[in-house]
């Protein structure tokens, strides 16, 4: 297994740029790449952390078990760089999610709350004393935590919850109850058997009133014992399409008191006597549910990047059918119909990336806009923010469906590695906020944005565009240049949100209520906000690539074919769109495939150099048909091998059952 | 548990039809109903085929060894009712595969090849000699066998398989061999520990020349022991996305002598000499192919209808948000999103079944004329049900993704059932032929017919449409009629057949042969392609339901607007196509839009109705969320319970690895 596949070498060969310069230019600079790859060294060469069985072959409990092993070999890692001052922010969100996490952990990490939602809900809720006490605690590991917010049967819909926090000021305690089936906590990662403390979440009753949702920090096992504390029902979800090793739990209360100080009071209080003390502002919370969302969008464009990396590499290697008698078998990337599956995909990974990046930067920018106590952007930031999670989840999840089924029946096996990361993808179309509701948030934010660009007020730089398509300038012949095909990109966005709004104030004006207006709109409202998100990465991707400086030619070349590729590719999927809003005619369409097809002929020879750019390691790409070395066949086999039905020539199901039922057939 | 869920109870009073009468209509009369119902009761309460601990808790060797031990009842209780003589044809494929079949063995059955592959092999491929000695130990159980074609380097090229069959004259012998690793024979159900013979396929040496492949038995493990035999190497492939207890496995040979009696010589021969005598015709195969793919189709249909029951229903149960603050929280399946989610999917089960019907009828008819020898048809039907294969899989697949995304987290998890029917579904996109290959077939069959239209030669009756539009006769103005909705998706065929026709002649006038020119049109011909069959569906839908007589008015009505919606929500998936190629103009657009819209509204009502009318047992549903009770949150977490981790209030990973790791930060 030491040489290279034949056809991946003279891949490589006939790249005509460096796939270093490419790396160095998604990490941010050389130095940036020496220090990522130093840290996956770090874990990924350390054999305790290596299965010998992969995880798909042991039962449920057996993957939960392997998982806290090597989740607390993990943070102890973690630990020893702190200690020798060598962390940075970023370590956290690594190892746990991430490239590195799911490197580590497949299947997910049960620890992963901890930091990413028991930690940040203490610091954005709790007050300062709070934070003192159970901050350290939490930090240094003495406690392991989870947030414990959805419940059985109320997900998004939070003001729905029933779990119920009732104060009692003879004791100064509150009670926590589980009225209902229904109110049972579901879903949150740890909960099931890993957390001794939660963040839960629960309507609060002081003085006969309830006074919404508010979150208390609860004890939920004995420290020493770990057995679950009086009164509190917990256990494990069960199996799910993917990231079983997370344990995600369930959680009901049978009439358990905390003291009052477990409520986390930065916000809003509840006195000694029970007065209800309120928030004096509830903008503030904001942010971190839009942190989550932020961060999420560049996981979601680097997974993609591991399922096409394996994809166009196996193509590579992947002989099949001849396309002439004479010849040999093919390259399976030779075949047209296969680059369409794949190279759309490939470009959708910088698409989303620099889309990432650049909502990434804009949350930083609100953020310290906010604590100026500027309010201004958050709007916009929020409306971005909910239909770029959703597009990306959405787009990466289908396309490493594509990009899986383009690998035919060995993208099935789990040894391909698709399919977990397909799990990975899928799962974030409905956590951190189900994509149609994400989607008409923003669809109600552009509305509004709408209305405003019809009576001529001044529109944020995410929506500018609305300005000027509102006064129906006319719209200059079709070109197939990228400056022609973002305007389109944006005059189908406007569009759709004129239609959608019109269609909206029809319904009211016929005598409908606004709310039944709008669910009665909301399917064109939902689509108008897609086709925004759309006009918005495609412009993102285009400016992005042109102010790029310091890179070789070939590189920006080779950009800009993603690029465009891009841009005409989703012309074509929505032709209609752009036929009915934009000036690109019927005449058009046919140059405007060949453009495509031209464009993929173009990526062609550079692709294999585009994923070694991205410069992924073997064992996060976790896949045997993936590998940099391109030898697929010889480790489908050795993974084979390691299946314990392997292990014995003959499985006692035979003597057990089938060797009863062949005889009694003689 | 007894009792229904309130909401369901109020969907199913208010029904305006029968849902008895749609499931009559759906099995072919009452009698046929009686009889599949009693069939489901005989299998499914069954206490010995019923789980304690769901196969997604335990290890993949523990699935297997259930899996064996299942199936062996399974054919056990098949051969009581066959020394009953109560066995019809159809019992194989239900209890093996099917509805019944994925109740009782939700991840797959090893032993389903038996049937499905090896006895049909012998049966089509052997003499009537052999046919008499191995059909009668097949058939009887006394070996277990199964189908050994594709290797780990070769799938749908089957000309070329590496494995060498070389004949030897003076043993009289054929000596199988793997030269390479890519020949290992690779995939075959059963193949890995449950098979002791196999039909290989191997090119065929004798007389220093290469015949080509043709068929083997092999006999690969010890009747009594099942040790595999001297100079077989065989296992499993390991584990994938689903279907993991088929117990998928590899075959290598290092020169295995078998009899040349072991040559399944129905059609050519190897005599005694080693003199070659060639088959007198290779069309004969043919059928066996397509009878799978035929068979294959209605079964998606089926697998689609499981989704979409258990997603409606949970629609109907789940509330979520108020659509107005003074009202309680809604059904989820009130937005008109959710519908949009749900509903096209369920017309989709009777397209997808109309068609499957159809084409049986017409695998039937041609069957008979084979037997007859006419060969007439046969391209017709060839080109047919390629493109039904893979326009029903990949619409079902992607419809069963959507229903499960529109069900939330819930629909993530395992309970929900709708994941293992992804797993079923997707590999159908991959196996009996890869979509874009027999899209690919179907393009080939059209461009002929298309050249074949405009020179006025006479169509077959699928393929007719293409003489009308190839006189380009004036399109009529847009109606939102079913009549013009139809011809309308026949235009857009033949325009796209045409122009993939156009622009592959203008390849080849330019220069480029006449394979790499169809290679470079690849995209638009495997579109042309889908958008026939979606023509031929959407046309066999509307005369299917036009042609039902004896049935209610007001089951008519709901089937009628599922066919409407059908009709109409696939111009609006494709609308550029219309506006390109059929009278659509963009004005047209809105009013069918509202018509969508319309149409949800209208079957809104009758959803539970018609999933309750497909009459799906909850054993075969399987599924927390869509029990005909409707109780899902008690079931979800009855599901859960049966954890294995659930068993213990603390797993042992507390004391081994997080107690030492807490503690060390104290």
């Amino acid at each position: 297994m030491t040489t290279v596949n034949k056809d991946l070498q003279r891949e490589r060969e006939r790249c005509s740029f460096d796939p270093f310069e490419l790396t160095h230019l998604l990490d941010g600079g050389v130095e940036k790449t020496a220090l990522r790859r130093e840290r996956e060294e770090l874990f990924l060469s350390d054999p305790e952390l290596q299965d010998t069985i992969p995880a798909e072959f042991k039962s449920h409990k057996e993957k939960y078990e392997d998982a806290i092993r090597k989740g607390c070999i993990v943070l102890r890692k973690v630990q020893e760089i702190q200690n020798e001052g060598k962390a940075d922010i970023d370590i956290y969100s690594q190892v746990l999610g991430g490239m590195l996490g799911s490197a580590i952990l497949k299947d997910g990490n049960p620890l992963t709350l901890h930091y990413v939602m028991f930690i940040p809900a203490i610091m954005g809720q709790a007050t300062v004393q709070q934070q003192g006490y159970w901050i350290s605690r939490a930090w240094s590991c003495e406690i392991i935590g989870t947030y414990a917010q959805t419940e059985l049967g109320h997900g998004t819909f939070i003001r729905g919850l029933e779990t119920t926090a009732t104060y009692d000021p003879v004791t100064q305690e509150f009670v926590l109850n589980s009225p209902t089936l229904t109110s049972y906590k579901w879903w949150p990662g740890g909960l099931g058997h890993t957390a001794n403390y939660a963040v839960v979440v629960a309507q609060l009753y002081t003085q006969g009133q309830c006074k919404g949702i508010h979150p208390f920090i609860v004890q939920l096992r004995d420290e020493d014992t770990h057995e679950p504390l009086s009164g509190i029902k917990i256990g494990e979800i069960g199996t799910k399409l993917g990231m079983n090793a997370t344990n995600n739990g369930f959680l009901g209360f049978d009439h358990v008191r905390i003291p009052r100080e477990h409520m986390l009071m930065k916000n809003s209080q509840v006195l000694e006597d029970g007065t209800y003390v309120k928030a004096p502002s509830d903008k503030l919370t904001y942010g971190t549910m839009m942190f989550v969302r932020v961060v999420l969008i560049k996981d979601i464009a680097r997974y993609l990047s591991k399922a096409v990396t394996i994809a166009i590499r196996y193509s590579a290697v992947r002989r099949q059918c001849q396309i002439s008698s004479d010849k040999p078998e093919v390259q399976i990337m030779d075949y047209v119909t296969q680059q369409y599956k794949l190279f759309p995909h490939l470009a959708a990974c910088f698409a989303i990336g620099m889309a990432a990046d650049w909502i990434w930067e804009m949350y930083n920018n609100v953020t310290a806009e906010l604590d100026q106590g500027e309010l201004e952007r958050l709007p916009e930031l929020h409306a971005l923010a909910c239909c770029l999670k959703a597009v990306a989840s959405s787009d990466a999840s289908h396309g490493v469906e594509q990009v899986r089924l383009s690998c035919g029946g060995h993208g099935y096996m789990s040894a391909s590695n698709l399919p977990a990361t397909y799990g990975l993808l899928t799962a974030a179309c409905t956590y951190e906020g189900e994509n149609t509701v994400l989607f008409l948030q923003t669809a109600r934010y552009l509305v509004k944005a709408w209305k405003q660009a019809i009576s001529g007020q001044d529109l944020p730089p995410t929506v500018k565009y609305l300005t000027l398509l509102s006064r129906r300038v006319k719209q200059r012949p079709w070109k197939n240049t990228l400056t022609c095909i973002i305007r389109a990109h944006q005059s189908v966005a406007a569009g759709k949100i004129r239609l959608a709004t019109e269609n909206m104030d029809r319904r009211i004006r016929s005598g409908l209520s606004q709310e039944d207006s709008w669910n009665d709109t909301s399917i064109e409202l939902a689509h108008a906000a897609e086709s925004h998100c759309r006009a918005f990465i495609v412009e993102r991707f285009s400016n992005a690539v042109r102010s790029l400086t310091g890179i070789s030619k070939e590189l920006h070349t080779v950009l800009s074919q993603l690029c465009e590729l891009y841009a005409v590719y989703w012309v074509l999927q929505r032709v209609g769109d752009f036929l009915r809003f934009s000036c690109l005619n019927v005449e058009d369409v046919p140059l405007l495939q060949s453009r495509l097809e031209e464009l993929l002929r173009l990526i062609r020879p550079n692709a294999i150099g585009v994923v070694d750019g991205f410069d992924i390691r073997d064992e996060i790409l976790g896949s045997a048909l993936g590998a940099y070395d391109g030898n697929v066949y010889e480790r489908l086999f050795n993974e084979a091998m390691k299946s314990p039905l392997n292990q014995e020539s003959v499985n006692e199901s035979f003597s057990l059952y089938l060797r009863p039922f062949l005889k009694s057939n003689l």
